[in-house]
Formats: structure tokens, sequence, C-alpha cells
């Protein structure tokens, strides 16, 4: 098999982050395609500058496109379920980003045309590739704490995204706290059962206005018998802001953030490191090229991908259990959900 | 005024620790004698050691001593609430250990026992006089972090008590997450109002059979707005894990373990650290000594107590508002309680 | 101006790791051709994979070739004067791995040649484009730490190299301490003046027999009055040991390892973390990648070389001012050596 | 055997903080006498205030009173050697502060005064007791870092002392690095051969014109084969920075300062922890308590003391051995000095 040939759905942020990857860091693909109605010249010149220069507006000429393997959906939530429907009838590979859809019946039903294809189908939970959380992963699945009893995430934003977006976001549950409900599942080895949330508007009352929480603690139950806890915060002033821990019966395993430098400088006011590195793509850069290389690659192997269909569909129902949660201020049991 | 005289009722292991603090730390204040109707050779010993010679069975003569000031109340939690009732009769100031009931009720009518003798009365909710959980309020308190909106306790032991012991103890929220519900009041300034656990046994099933849990996570609501979380296990096989974290407007403080040496090793397999400090004693000896001396201030000086009646009652609320919502599986109000 | 068009000229490890971080990292550039008399069948693979199709035998052909306007020296180092000189000759801009020479003499005469042609000419010390150490150097340069005092260097490596390297390598001093010299001058912003070196045979007698040493410690005066040290060990079993110090008049800025990730495992044994990262181009390859953006940008912009001649003969003759500081067990000074 | 009875010589600080140690903290032994010629009304009553009541203006006064087993002499250096040889012609067991002598000759003589009578006679360096160094220390014993091969020590004081202190002090070598050139000998597990120093004026002018300087490195070679290096400076603006690390065959210990306590801030502005701690007294209670209390139990146990003679006045022989490189800029033989 020659070099896997990819279509970018979506020419945003993301889709230009997962563009230069494969061109840079993953040989065994190739970006021919972007699609983009909405595609500015700045953002076509960008394509060109990489070496791609199949600029199309609209994405079903990726899907008819016989040379194009796979996809990569990068577009706005609310065209993720089409797009992949449509791209599994075409027979595509499909890496789609998270959350596949806002709706619980929606994302089923995607799903239930993702299976009946056959095609490879990936989300991009890219915490799951950061060898931070990879490390901590590792040191669970190696039994070096033993069984898990404690999970514990920290997800704090440097600042809140526009209200504008929030509006549209499905809210920081699930927007936000999904990459945390998901790697919660990843790092626990389990599923969760139940959530209890607490939230609250601290941070800017137009977040509370458009209905949403910027500050939020959830309570979580695992199937293994693990209890957990995630903060979330829209805005940590001192930058991106992503822990996590596992304690267990054989120890505890813990990641803390990453740095521009292991600098420390001691001054007569105080003893000083960097602060966390601010930005998302920043942090998650590493972690970007490699759930991508992971998806070339399990197309390429033939095997499983290694998070898929049922992990998107899982987060979402946490998250909106977790909704459910902070309505009826109760503790909801997942089984609820379905 | 010369040195405050003093006496302990209750010769065991925090009876000890405040007479060598008293003794050796503190120059305004005298342990002149201990009671404890079962004391033994070896205690009597240790105190004649220290130069504490009047040793007596009945604590009673120690209130009816007029040249004693003061008693520190060490005995077990059961008679804790007779007593400090009896001192207070008897005109003495008290500091007595946590908690002081297990009944709310009761712990009301001591309280009232005490406000109306006009006594001094600390609570020994030792932690707050700890170097770190002091720099960490300070933080607060000088508004290095702004507003508070989250805090993070982590308070795990070493290994779990006997099971004797944990059918007494009023179990883990009263007796061991009481000092985290503290903390927590103290770090926020705020008091709790709602509260929702989670709790589990994974560490030992014998802890179950006594009605107990050995693990669990507690969502908290403050009056101020601010949210909060707690964890606690009975067993941390790597040492005594007792952590706390404010999230704020302004920033993020936090405070870590303390370690016997600083020495980092690093060998072709790892590179590692010292564990945590394994026992409490060792942990908390700073903290011991301090939270004494500042009740012998406090009576030297004239002033308020720093930890007083109200916050030993509240937390005792607290914690039995936590085993309401473990066993009926939903928030639970302060309000409820009373 | 369009893309720079670079020949590399040494095939082996570093001129590998130049292709790639021009090819993946550096839109300005283009590496059109390699040249290597003993390039492997496996090395004309690697080239081919990232597209660099023209290999050549004789590195004067890529001096003949129009189109190319700048070479990357990364031959042996016995070869790199006379490639230094013939480049110049041929009006290339010339990127030259460390050292230039071993010999002053042939130094000297080098950098004339590339003086009369007035080519740009860059020396491969990376570490002066390492994310921490620039980090230090900012500290130095944004005043923070006030006027330096003290300069410190721990470099180990994780194991010695073949004791045929060794053989050929100039010796510890200028095979190895020499990118602790540059890095000196660099921290220090100031000259080196004079050195005393310790040294000795501590890890492998076959380093000794070869008439090399394998531990060092090296003081330093700078020109500026500053002080420093610099310690070397061929075998550090935990790892590759690169870190530094400036101390000075308001503070102390330092540097630490860089680890594979920030976890950290407490069990009942250790509380540990990862080690440093083992392999010199894992840690460096940032640095390396930023060299040679760093010297495509002086030849765009047509500014002056950040790390020039002056820099790679002065570290030379320190290195030889050390081994005869280590010879005749004296300080020597560096005017000694001209 | 009941207490061991001490008498005090010399009332300044380091003689109080020994008076506290023994009291508080070591309950087989008592101060019964201190003698100072120059004592104020403050010092009287602070000895007063913890118990001790015989306050004498001549020594000689408790080296006649038979109940006083041992001696502490905490008086001026200049006054060591005359003291210590009196009372061990009085058979006292002695503990006395560094330096026993500026003098070589003169310490030979009191050591040979010593050896006669057949007392105890133990050096105060301290830092040997210090929980940080003996952790270092240990991991050397234990084996955990193999061969020694690089020793290396930081010692940095805060403040300089006054000129008039500088001008008597016998100079940074034997002042201030002497507690640096026993902890190498103490760490490495072997003597110094020889020392080649380093030294400068940065910090003050005025050091310098009382002939001192205020800033040096000295390397080191040991017996062993291991070699090291110290780096001192009078003025380390963010606090007291003492830290040493022991580089072996097998791996790496190293140790830290000590902090007031853990707390870590995240801020905008940058993420900070606590200086470390400013002041000598408070960075080494724990070890002044620790090497009295190891004094006192020699006594007991009839075993010999963990620092005697030998390491007084080694460590004064490689100071003035340091001084001697200074002056003639060469390494100096520790041979040459005897």
């Amino acid at each position: 098999m020659g070099k896997i040939k990819l279509g970018i759905i979506g020419a945003g942020r993301i889709g230009r982050v997962h563009a230069e990857s494969v061109t840079f860091h993953i040989p065994d693909a190739e970006v021919v395609a972007v699609a983009d109605p909405f595609i500015t010249a700045e953002g076509k010149q960008f394509f060109n500058s990489i070496g791609i220069n199949e600029i199309l507006n609209d994405y079903h000429k990726i899907l008819e496109n016989k040379e194009i393997n796979s996809v990569l959906i990068c577009s706005s939530t609310d065209t993720h379920a089409e797009i992949t429907i449509a791209a599994a009838k075409a027979g595509k590979n499909i890496f789609c980003e998270k959350p596949i859809d806002l709706d619980i019946k929606r994302i089923k039903e995607t799903l239930k045309a993702v299976e009946k294809s056959g095609v490879k189908f990936q989300v991009g939970f890219n915490r799951r590739f950061d060898r931070n959380f990879k490390a901590l992963k590792n040191s669970v699945v190696d039994g070096k704490i033993g069984k898990v009893h404690i999970v514990k995430i920290t997800s704090r934003d440097p600042a809140p995204p526009p209200v504008e977006y929030i509006r549209v976001s499905g809210g920081l549950f699930c927007d936000m706290m999904i990459h945390d409900f998901d790697l919660a599942r990843f790092l626990s080895g389990s599923e969760v059962v139940e959530v209890f949330a607490n939230g609250t508007v601290l941070i800017d009352d137009a977040i509370g206005k458009a209905g949403d929480i910027d500050t939020a603690i959830v309570n979580l139950k695992f199937a293994n018998g693990a209890i957990g806890v995630i903060d979330n915060s829209r805005q940590a002033v001192y930058g991106y802001d992503q822990r996590a821990e596992v304690f267990g019966s054989a120890g505890c395993a813990a990641v803390d953030n990453e740095k521009p430098s292991t600098a420390k400088i001691s001054t007569k006011d105080s003893v000083s490191e960097e602060k966390p590195l601010y930005f998302f793509l920043e942090r998650y850069m590493q972690a970007y090229a490699a759930e991508v290389k992971d998806f070339i690659s399990a197309i390429k192997d033939g095997k499983e991908v290694s998070v898929g269909g049922r992990d998107g569909l899982n987060s979402v129902i946490i998250a909106k259990a977790a909704l459910k949660s902070l309505k009826e201020n109760r503790p909801v049991k997942i089984s609820e959900m379905e």
C-alpha cells in the first residue's frame, strides 16, 4: 500500500493543524484536497503553502474522488453527523472531530451508518495521545498503581471563548468537559455509570445569560467501583491547566502541566518558573499529530481504531447526564439517558 | 500574668503530644497535672520524664484545682461533651480535641454551657496551624488568587485504623473528613451550604461490614458561591497524603506534601524522591504545638480563640450531612440538618 | 527571494537530522542535493523518502551547482576546514558542524578564507538554540539576575562513544566539553581568559589507554570578572544530563533536564519521575531545527549569523587550553594559546 | 548514668542555640552553667528563662566544677584552642565550634592535649547532621550511586557579615567554605589531596579592601580518585543557598534547599514558590540539636564521636591550601601544607 490519500473537510484552525501534521509528520499519508464552503483567500494560501492545491467548496467532491481513501472531518459540530453518514456511504474511512453531534439519537444513527459501511471511524479525543496522559494511562495498565480507586482530572482553559460560540457549543459539559469525560473513561479503564454535577457562573455573567456555566465540579461513579471527580474552569489566568491523577491500591500517578522551558529564577522577590503553555494548539500539538498517525496506521494495518464510535457516543451521553444532574440537582444514572 | 497552668485530661497519644509541646515550646504555659482513669505505668513514666508529676485518675481533681487555669481535653470522643461542660462550670478555659461530640444536639448543649460560663473554648483543628495550609490561607487572604472559585482538598491516610476503632469513630466523615470540612471552611473563608457524597469500600471489606466506607469524594457548595471537592482514602500506600489547592479569579495556590528530606536520586531505573511523611504526628508536630500556643496566647491576651465552638459544631454538621447524602444518594442542604 | 536551495555534505546522523529539519520545519529552504563518498543504500533510501533525490559522492558537484546557495557541512571533523574553504571560494553560505578543526592555525586559515569570500558562516553550536538554555540566556540579558558572578554547567553523556571514535575525536575537551565552553561564553556574555582543568579516568580504562579522560571539572575565569565551572562525565547511567545555572548580583537562574513526560508515580517504594531524555538527538531535536532556521533567516534577511567563526575558533582555543592545563596541572591563560 | 551535666563557654548566638537544644530536645543532658566574660543582662535573662541560673564570667569556674562532665565551647575562634587545652586537662569532654583555630600548628598542639587527656572531642560541623546532607551521605554509603566520581557543593550566604568580622574571620575559605570542605570529605568518604582556587571580589569592594574575597570556586581532588567543586558567594539575594550533589558510577544524588512551606502560587505573572530559608539558624536548627545529641550519646555509650579532631584539623588545612592556591594561582597539594 502506498500513501493513504486524505481529504480534509473544514478548513478552520483544527483542519489546518491536521493538514500540517500529515504533511510534516506522517510519511504514510498525504492530504490531496480540502473542502470548505467558507474558505478564505488566506486559508487557501495556507494550504497551498504546504503543497495542498485542490481547494474545494463542496465536500461531496471529496467523497466522489476515488483516489481519496479517508476523510478528516473538521467542520462545525452541527455538520459532523451529516458528513460522517455521507462519507461512510461513500466508503471513506473517517476521522471525526469531537463531538459527533449534540443529539444522542443522531449520534446513534450516525454510528449505525458507519457500522453498516464497515469503514474505520475514529473520534478526535486528542488527549489520549498526549505524552503525559499516555504515561498516566500506562502506569495504570502496567499495574504500577494497582486497582483504580480514584480518578481526578483538572481542566481549565486560559480564557473563555466568545459568548456567541458558547451559545452554540452545547455548553460547558458538551464542549469542554467532554474531553475530561473521555479521559476519565480512558484512565479508569471503565465506564461511567452515574454523575453528579455542581456548576456555576463565577467568571462572566454573560456566560450565564447565554444559558451556560463557567465553573464546574462533577462527581463520577464507574462500573468497576472506582469513583472520580473533574473540575473545569473557563478561565485560569495563569494558562491552560491540564492535570490528572489516578489513585489506586498500590499507589498514585499524576501528571502536571507542560511548560515552555524548565527555567527557574530565584530573586529577592520569589523563586519562579514559567507558566503552563497557554494555547491548546501548542499544548497538544504532539497529540494532534499522534492521533492522526494512529488513525492512518489503523487503516494501513487493518486494526481497530483506538478511539471509536462508542467513545464518541458515551462521552456525549455523560455530558448530557451531567447537564441533567445540574438542572435537577441530583445524581443521574447513565442508564437513565438511554 | 505568670505562666498559664494547665491540666491535661486524657493521657493517650495526643495528650502526650500536647504535654511535650507545652513543656518544650510554650514558655508561657506549664502542665501541672494529668488525669486519666486508664493511665498505664509507662504513661506515668512518660509524663514524669518531662517533669509532670501530678498524675490523677479522676479529671474532677483537675477541675477542683484552683491553680489550674485551663484544660486540654484529650480523652475519647464520647467523653468530650461531659468534660467540657464540667470544665466550663468550673471556670476553666478549654482546648478540646475534635470532634466535640458525634451528636449535634449534644454539641449545642455543650456550646451553650461554654457560652454561659464565658471561658475560652478552642477546638483541635490542628491543620489550620500547619505551615503549609497557613501559607495557602494567606495567599487567599492576601488577595493573591482573587475571588475563590474552587477549593480542592486531598487527604489520604497511610493505613486504616483498626476496625474496632472504626466502629466507634462515627465513620469516615465524622472521624477523618471532618478535618477537611473544617479546612474547606477555613480556606474558602465561607460556610458550606450543601454537600453531595460519593463513598465506597475499596480497601477492606471489614470496614464495610463495620458499616463504614474507606474511600470518598464529597462535592461542596459554599455560601459565597464557590464550589469545592474533598477526596479521602483510608490507605495511601506511599504515605500520609495531605494536599490542597485554592483556585480563584486571579490565580491558583497549592500546597504539597512534606518529605523527610529534599534528596533526589537518579539511577538507571528511575529518578526518585522521598515519600511523604508517613505518620500524622510527625507530619503535624509543628501544627500541634502552634495550636496550643495560639490557645495560650488567646488566654494571655484576652482575645478570641482562632478556632471556636462554631467551627467545632459546623464541621460535625457537614459530616452528618455528608453521611445523609451518602445514604440517600442526593445532595443535602446544611439547612436540612438544623 | 524564493526558497534557499541547500546542499548537505555528509550523509551521517547529523546530516539526516538537518535534512529532516529543513524538509519539515523550514518552509523557506529546500535541500536539493546530498554528497557523501561513503553513503549507503539505506542512506540513499532515507533521503529519497523525504524527497531528496540528487545523491552524490563528490561534494565538489554541490559546490559547482549554481542553483545551490548554501551548504550544511556535516562530514567528519577532519574534512570541515577543507570543505569550508572550498565552499567559501565557490561563494556558498556555510553552516559547519563543530568543531571547525582541531588545529587552531588551520581554523584561522579557514576563517580567513571565509572572511575573504564574504559568505555567511555559522558554526553548529546547537545548544544556544535549545529552549531551556535560551530561557537561561534571556534571564541574563533581561537583567533579571543582575551582573553575572558565577556560571555553572553540567554536561554528562548517557554512555561513552566507542574507543575508536575517542581516539580521533580530539579528546573530551575538544569533542564534548567544547559545547560547554561555547555555552559558558554565551551565558556569561563574556570571553574566557583562563582555565584550570581537573580530569581523570573513572569510567573505562580503555579510554585512558586511548589517551583521553572520561570525567572532568574545569574552572573558568571570564573577561568580565565572573568565574565559572563545567563538569563533564562520559557516562551518566540515568540519561543525558544537561543543566546550567547562572548566579548574579540580583539572583540565580537555572535550567533542568527535559523528560519524556511529567508523570510522577508514588508507591510504597518511592516517589519517582521519568529519567531525563537519553539520546542527544531527541534532547536537542528542537534546537537542531532552530539553528538551521536561524542560519536560513540570516541569509534571507542579510543579517549576521548568531554563532560565527569567532565562536567556533574560541571554543577550540579554550579546549586546547584546558588540555594544556590538564597536562601541566596549572591554570592556563587563553592569551598563552595565541 | 544520669543526665550529662554540661557547661557552656561563650554566651553568644550559637551558645544560646545549644542551650535551647539541650534543654528542650536532649533529655539525657542538662546545662548547669554558662560562662562568658562579656555576657549582657539580656543574655543572662535568656539563660535564666530556660532554667539555667549559674551564669559565670570566668570559664575556669566551669572547668573546676566537678559536677560538670562536658563543655560546649562557643566562644570566639581565637579562644578555642586555649579553652580546649584547659578543658582537656580538666578532664572534661569537649564539643568545640569550628574552626578549632586558624593556625595549623596550634590545632595540632590542641589535639595532642586532647589525645593525651583521653576526653571526647567533637567539632561543630553541623551540616553533617542536617537531614538533607545525611540523606545524601546515606545514598553514597548505601551504594545507590555506586563509586563516587564527582562531588559538587553550592553554599551561598544570604548577605555578607560586617567587614569588621571578615577582617578577623580568617577569610572566606577558613570562615565559610570550611563547612564545605568538611562536607566534601564527608560526602566523598575520602580525603582531599589537592585544591585549586578561583576567588574574586564581586559583591563589595570593602571586602576586598579587608583582604578577603566574596565569590569563589574551588576544585578538589580526592585520595580515592574522585574530583569535586565548591562554589561560594557571600550574597545570594534570594536566601541561604545550600545544595549538594554526588555523582557516581551508578547514579546521582542531589539535595535542594529547605523552604518555609510547599506553597506554589500561579498567577498571570508567574508560577512561584517560597524562597529558601534565609537565616542559617533557622535552616540548620534541627542539625544543631542533632550534633549535640550525637555528642551526648557518644559520651553515654562510650563510642567514638562522629566528627573528631582530624576533621577539625583537615578542614583548616584544606582552607589554608585553598588560600595558598588563590595567592599563587596554582594547584596546591595538601601534602605541601604539612
